[in-house]
């Protein structure tokens, strides 16, 4: 987690068991090293995606980052809302970022971030306060993920190191050198 | 594709079809929508992937953008070197991107962006110019693609449209406005 002062949380919605579950656990590894604070599966569980990142946490470490799955994906949002905090969904069809980033980075309120698998009902649309395009082409919410948390922690999320890790990795020219936390 | 005067390639290794073939569309949809000008899919066919990639032409352009499957990604590589091209491996185990995006930027060399599936063998890290970390932590090849493209391209990515779309989007608070092209 990057400390903003603010909880950062990512909720994936309309996720399939079997079908959606390698780029599901794209998304949580990607919530969890661009420096958000929780990830939440919505209206379903996936052990397969919850042994990924219990695997990742293990041996990278996670710091106080949660995961949370099967709760309701629109009481979740409405919750959210009822506690005074923002929702941000991120869509082909929303604004572009450019032009909403610097509103949402002013504003001092929890950020909850949806990312849809399949077609986003469009109850989500009309719940979120920010409709945000990551560009106007059709690509990956995985992409779309890491290049709105980049743009809201400014790239200090490529440096994050997690407290509890085991172990580390030595920046290294042509090789792979992993370093055991003493 | 953005005009940098040089050619940037996505080259995918170690895809497994069936298992793979969600992240990999990702990361090649990944690579269309963030002004790469090709996409490479090592040693192996797969036609869900270029089948979503067809599909996304079709509807929303490609330019140029080319497809290209079946080939040996080691032969690839090494033909890509002998053209005179550059090479960067995007792996967490390598230099930070932060540390090598200037040297990179400021070349004037055809890039080729290598991005693996499963384990990456040895040979790609001797192989490229630069291994590159988007940050060290494991997260998503399609992450990392979409932060170095990014990072590459400075933004301007995500402004992209494709001469040959026949809808483009128009920007909306709340709802979905797809417009045809006369």
């Amino acid at each position: 987690m990057i400390d903003r002062g603010i909880k950062v949380c990512v909720l994936r919605i309309g996720h399939r068991p079997e079908r959606d579950k390698r780029v599901t656990t794209h998304v949580a590894l990607t919530a969890r090293a661009f420096g958000a604070s929780c990830f939440v599966l919505g209206d379903v569980e996936d052990r397969s995606v919850s042994e990924s990142l219990r695997k990742v946490c293990e041996r990278w470490g996670c710091g106080g980052f949660e995961y949370v799955s099967g709760v309701s994906s629109v009481e979740f949002v409405n919750k959210w809302k009822s506690l005074g905090g923002s929702v941000v969904h991120l869509t082909m069809y929303g604004l572009h970022l450019d032009d909403v980033i610097n509103t949402i980075k002013s504003s001092s309120k929890d950020l909850l971030v949806i990312v849809g698998a399949s077609k986003v009902p469009r109850i989500f649309y009309e719940l979120a306060d920010f409709n945000v395009a990551i560009g106007h082409q059709p690509h990956s919410e995985v992409a779309a993920l890491a290049i709105f948390l980049d743009r809201l922690f400014e790239g200090r999320e490529l440096h994050l190191i997690f407290s509890d890790a085991k172990y580390y990795i030595e920046p290294s020219v042509k090789g792979k050198k992993v370093v055991r936390v003493e």
